[in-house]
């Protein structure tokens, strides 16, 4: 293996779409960044083996690519627009030349799919993968987990579920045949987040939150922050997914809600805000109302207990 | 250990000093700051275990210092002044609280030592503990290794060595009883980032770097993106340090130009300017020439070949 220094060299200053904000790119100490004329967004978020994903289910062209994306839907959950991203990564002994491409591979792929670039990062032996991942983003009006009130609406931007049914598929050794289990295995693989529509929400939502850990632990966190109770209607929050996510419950033999409330990493957004202010793209889910800061999940119209969301070992803060 | 959710509720918004461009710290999707009015500059550093440091040398609370310490030297060799920082702590198996604890409250003094607080981060579990920091800040005038040209000067600000003759001591059981011996020791487990000496250089500057795999590792890099040839004078380089290095290598049987040299993680600045624009706090210590891009160090006037630089398994970048 070439040296590192070599190696990064020749990546050029800048890993994915150009930037008009960039002054300097990857290869001196740090990046530079015209300044943003909005509130500065900033973010890290780490991707480790053996706790958030192993290889025998996922390539080191996917590690990279849902890495990136599991930290810029932090931007979108903000309200932001990405402007540039650092990486650093830790290698075990034994990772090739190759094996890093792959991975760099998949980080530039998200980089041009979420239309932000890799600008700097930093190198380092370790004893086992880590990618670890900085976004920084800018955002007029900032939504926090804060900010919602009794009386509000709960909207819902993108599918939840999918992304855990893949999973569950790829654990049992399933490559995706089937077509809707194939749709949840890329939901897993390759996320997307939501850039357009956080960015898009503007001051009409009063709190918002990505799902990286499951709907039903996430919305826990935004009805803590803002000291409210959730009521969610669990048919509208399970019909976003529509039969994809119901004919891969039945191929798996598991329950579609169980998939839709515990299940993490779809990176959907949870917003909030009055009822006549509906953010363009989500969907109406439930209601915010006052109460012990908690959810409460409906479904059939009684009160349902989803179990608890996915543990990955981590808890994503600022 | 009580959940990672409720540890990062109670460390409240920072940890540091209060900054005046905070608008929202620890406890949300992403932090979010004023946006800067100079160009932003932002990078990433990691410091994993077994590689950049060990427990058997280091405690936690060093290990919080010197990971932060690191970073935010970056920034100094941009000539940028500190905004913010984040950091992504992975934590190994047995990993306590009051483990934790300690971690932090080194990332804490570094903070306040730097005048720059934390303001997110991110906690997961891994097989081994690293500590990755990303340091922003803000630049009228950032500083690249690329800008010199023949004719400049060579000037450093703070000692160099002391840091490695401190890690030799450490590794081989010396705890410090010895003057010279014990500020050696203190230099590598709190270095301090010159960011006063690192943002003052204003355009008088025409590159700069700040040394953390080595002098001669770190003038290289600068002499390669600036395609032009460093010399060198090795006395005034080991002057810096003064007595404290002699005696400490003495000590350790060390040659000092040795550890001068070679040795990293004193976070020293390296600067270049014209002769008559020698920036504050700086030395001097050597010149630029033209030639093949590389340096030459004089030694008694003659050339003298520094052992490789050590190599701590990483190559900084951005």
């Amino acid at each position: 293996m070439k040296s590192e220094h070599d190696w990064l060299r020749g990546l050029g200053p800048i890993i994915g779409p150009p930037s008009p904000f960039l002054r300097v790119g990857i290869g001196d100490d740090a990046a530079v960044l015209d300044p943003p004329t909005e509130p500065l967004v900033a973010t890290v978020d780490a991707c480790v083996e053996g706790v958030h994903f192993t290889r025998a289910i996922a390539s080191l062209e996917d590690i990279g690519y849902r890495s990136f994306m599991a930290a810029v839907s932090d931007l979108a959950a903000m309200a932001a627009l990405p402007l540039a991203t650092l990486s650093a990564l830790t290698l075990p002994p034994g990772f090739s030349e190759q094996d890093l491409d792959q991975l760099v591979t998949g980080q530039r792929l998200a980089a041009f799919a979420a239309r932000v670039p890799l600008v700097g990062g930093n190198l380092s032996q370790g004893s086992s993968l880590s990618v670890t991942t900085t976004a920084l983003g800018r955002a007029a009006h900032p939504t926090l987990r804060s900010g919602t009130v009794p009386g509000h609406r709960l909207w819902l931007a993108g599918p939840v579920g999918l992304a855990a049914a893949g999973l569950r598929a790829l654990l049992r050794g399933i490559v995706g045949e089937e077509g809707a289990l194939l749709r949840c295995i890329l939901a897993w693989r390759r996320p997307c987040a939501l850039l357009d529509q956080g960015a898009s929400v503007g001051a009409r939502v009063t709190s918002m939150i990505d799902v990286s850990d499951g709907l039903a632990q996430d919305a826990m966190h935004l009805a803590l922050a803002s000291h409210v109770h959730l009521i969610f209607q669990a048919e509208a929050v399970v019909n976003i997914a529509g039969t994809t996510l119901l004919d891969a419950a039945a191929l798996l033999g598991e329950d579609p809600y169980e998939l839709a409330f515990a299940g993490g990493e779809d990176y959907a957004l949870l917003a909030t805000s009055s009822e006549d202010l509906r953010p363009q793209g989500f969907t109406e889910v439930g209601r915010v109302v006052s109460g012990p800061p908690g959810i409460t999940v409906l479904r059939d119209g009684l009160p349902w207990q989803p179990p608890p969301g996915f543990d990955h070992g981590h808890d994503r803060e600022g």
